[in-house]
């Protein structure tokens, strides 16, 4: 399994995911300047996956501060910590990952183990990340039987998270488990992370899988035995209205239709109990030129316009069950009293 | 208004729609080999234009057939026939056009009367399309309230037929009563007929018309009011399933499930009476390529199979009603007795 993030005692390397899936470069790095620019630029993408590469970041500006002197080092590194930030405005595991960073660099000690401390927390938040992934495998596959032929959307594994991804967890520990399951994955317009990534993934790790356009998947429910739909989550509302990429919704109700099993993977930190349900989630509305070109290639007719949300809200009554890092949650829904991203 | 047939005395003149809308390019020909790759490639597409685009192809057999001797001539025509036939297995416009081009051809004729009988019913066939879709737009115009937010799929305008249209000839002829429609345009992967024709022809005209990735549509009939689905069809069965582009059947279980009417807009000609249900539909396997690339960018890894069905099957049961040229016609459902695309 290629590994989207690795930390070579004092180079940081970096899988470019923006060269995906024709060439597999790395970035490897000493410099925080170059994580920034590759955060910023996409070539490290999935949130869970942002936050562990930004504390790598700080690890790697802390480890090459060259300065022995601890107000020195805090201010250098906290410029790190500042530029790392400034990345991807939206990130919100990104702030969690950074905040914890930073608490790390206030403690009173000398520069050597602040070094080593920062290093410890990137560590954690990785382990902490791959945990939870496994734990989702781990509970998921309970729910995939074998010989599944199993639908997902969207890109939720390895390439996302500092583990083995959130829906696609569930995919990979099934698969291990020596049950020969059939994946249909969604190519997922506009971005196609399921052709770029989700294929690639799968595939790079041996799994059966099959690459469709969104619009065939109603088809293969009808017309050959689907055995269950499995997809990731952006925002979980308190009542379990879900929002996930767009055409998470049509795959919901064309499940319901057909009497497929509809599951949503995720960390427990997805859950917003703030949030009543998902009439409250904003959607946004995404770039017109990823729908009116392929690539750089435009394929629609200048003047055209274009409605591009980029999620859209499942209602918690098409959801069959959540599969979360604290278990397999069935209807009725009820996230209120969820705190730090666990039951109350 | 741009032909994507012209017949010009001894060459066939046809737009190569694989070009638009970037590029509004020709192929002149005065072989039917073409023709038939044409069809083939989907140079010519849209189930009323192959059929008469196929019949043009006969006749251009027949004009450069060099033989008088009508056994000798009515093989080769007959081979042309043949060819013609193999091109796209799901299109019964192309069958039907092509028995009438064998009718025609089998009549007791010197070579140089059947050259030009066989001119003449393709013109037939030509004229007879123009005049099937102005009867469809008059009658399924009816359906539309003004105002109305129309959901359409793939292509059914004038790049389809020989006249304005099916779906579209229905949303043409409510936009030039004064309705004042919205129109939203599934992109239609994976050959985004959507992008690349439909919206480019509606926006010609000057319908108010949104492109949208087709996982979209279903989110929008949750999140705004949407008041009908419009959409053509390549074949429809005696009981009324009907196959058409991939991606109809989840339009149609969408629209079913948020209560917004499905409408099939096609001419008699599209149904066999011949084929009692859509389990009995062959559908045709496109290439991979077209999935795997955008543009001739390879958007997925090499070596990951692709399942790319061209059409779905909608059961009868999800269409509202049938908008023909002779008429709309409402469930419950029986072409078993229609013959030559008109009712018994």
């Amino acid at each position: 399994m290629i590994r989207p993030v690795e930390w070579r005692g004092d180079i940081l390397r970096l899988l470019d995911q923006t060269r995906l899936p024709l060439s597999e470069r790395f970035i490897e790095t000493r410099d925080y300047r170059v994580v920034a620019e590759a955060i910023r630029t996409l070539a490290v993408r999935g949130a869970p996956l942002i936050g562990v590469v930004a504390a790598y970041g700080v690890a790697l500006a802390a480890r090459h501060c060259g300065t022995d002197d601890p107000a020195e080092f805090r201010s250098k590194v906290g410029d790190a910590i500042g530029l790392l930030g400034s990345t991807r405005p939206t990130a919100v595991n990104l702030f969690w990952s950074l905040r914890r960073m930073s608490a790390v660099l206030s403690r009173p000690l000398p520069v050597p183990s602040l070094v080593k401390a920062l290093e410890e927390e990137a560590f954690s938040i990785h382990r902490e990340d791959e945990d939870m992934c496994r734990r989702i495998g781990e509970f998921g596959s309970e729910l995939v039987p074998p010989n599944a032929a199993v639908i997902t959307h969207c890109n939720t594994g390895f390439l996302a998270t500092g583990g083995e991804g959130t829906a696609q967890s569930v995919i990979s520990a099934a698969f291990r488990q020596g049950k020969k399951i059939s994946v249909f994955a969604d190519e997922t317009r506009p971005l196609l992370q399921g052709s770029r990534l989700t294929a690639w993934e799968l595939h790079d790790i041996g799994v059966n899988v099959t690459l469709m356009t969104d619009s065939t998947a109603g088809w293969m429910m009808a017309s050959r035995k689907i055995d269950l739909v499995i997809v990731g989550a952006d925002c979980i509302a308190a009542n379990g209205d879900t929002a996930n990429k767009i055409g998470t919704y049509s795959l919901a109700v064309l499940a319901g239709h057909h009497h497929v099993p509809f599951y949503v993977a995720a960390p427990g930190s997805t859950i917003d109990s703030s949030v009543g349900s998902g009439s409250e989630i904003p959607i946004e509305e995404r770039n017109p030129d990823e729908v009116t070109h392929c690539g750089f290639v435009r394929v629609a007719p200048p003047g055209v316009p274009v409605v591009s949300p980029a999620f859209d809200v499942t209602p918690a009554a098409l959801i069959t069950a959540f599969i979360t890092d604290s278990g397999i949650l069935r209807p009725p829904y009820d996230f209120s009293l969820w705190k730090e991203g666990r039951p109350a």
